[in-house]
């Protein structure tokens, strides 16, 4: 999407991931600290799944797949831009079917 | 990697999503929360690269990139098992050359 992909630090995203990493390690510790609010739901889910299916689970590689299943579901809280808002000369395309006829 | 793919409430894989999708909002509101601790220094990056790179910048879409990735990122707390660990009969793989030979 971007036009150069030329590597620099006047690159916007670049720019944003330099953030992004120095602030990792902080928001991993913060992310932890609400993951272990809900350990024992998935302890006790993965011990569930155990007795009904068989010994040959592994209920920590289990829990870990629904920490990042979260993870990832959470992204939808910061949705990309399917359209572009801003701009006066954009116009804002509506999902409506193209047969459809006000006039 | 699973040897059937019906889904079926005895999935385990299916069994666990059905928990994380029931938790998921609870997850999304403390993951906010996280994120607004840091809220600040992700727009004033952005509110930086506008200046140096041009008002053409959308920073919305930088700080929502920016915390996708966070989130990207952080599934490493729970890392994919790449070697089985349990189980007495398996050997742990060593990434050791083939040609290396230590006799």
């Amino acid at each position: 999407r971007r036009s150069h992909m030329t590597v620099s630090y006047t690159d916007p995203q670049v720019s944003m991931d330099l953030l992004r990493a120095v602030l990792q390690p902080s928001f991993n510790d913060d992310i932890m600290a609400v993951f272990r609010k809900y350990q024992k739901f998935f302890d006790k889910a993965a011990e569930n799944v155990k007795e009904n299916v068989g010994d040959d689970i592994q209920t920590d590689q289990l829990i870990k797949e629904a920490c990042r299943n979260v993870l990832e579901h959470a992204k939808q809280l910061f949705p990309e831009a399917e359209v572009k808002r801003a701009g006066p000369e954009v116009t804002i395309k509506r999902s409506r079917p193209a047969d459809e006829d006000y006039s």
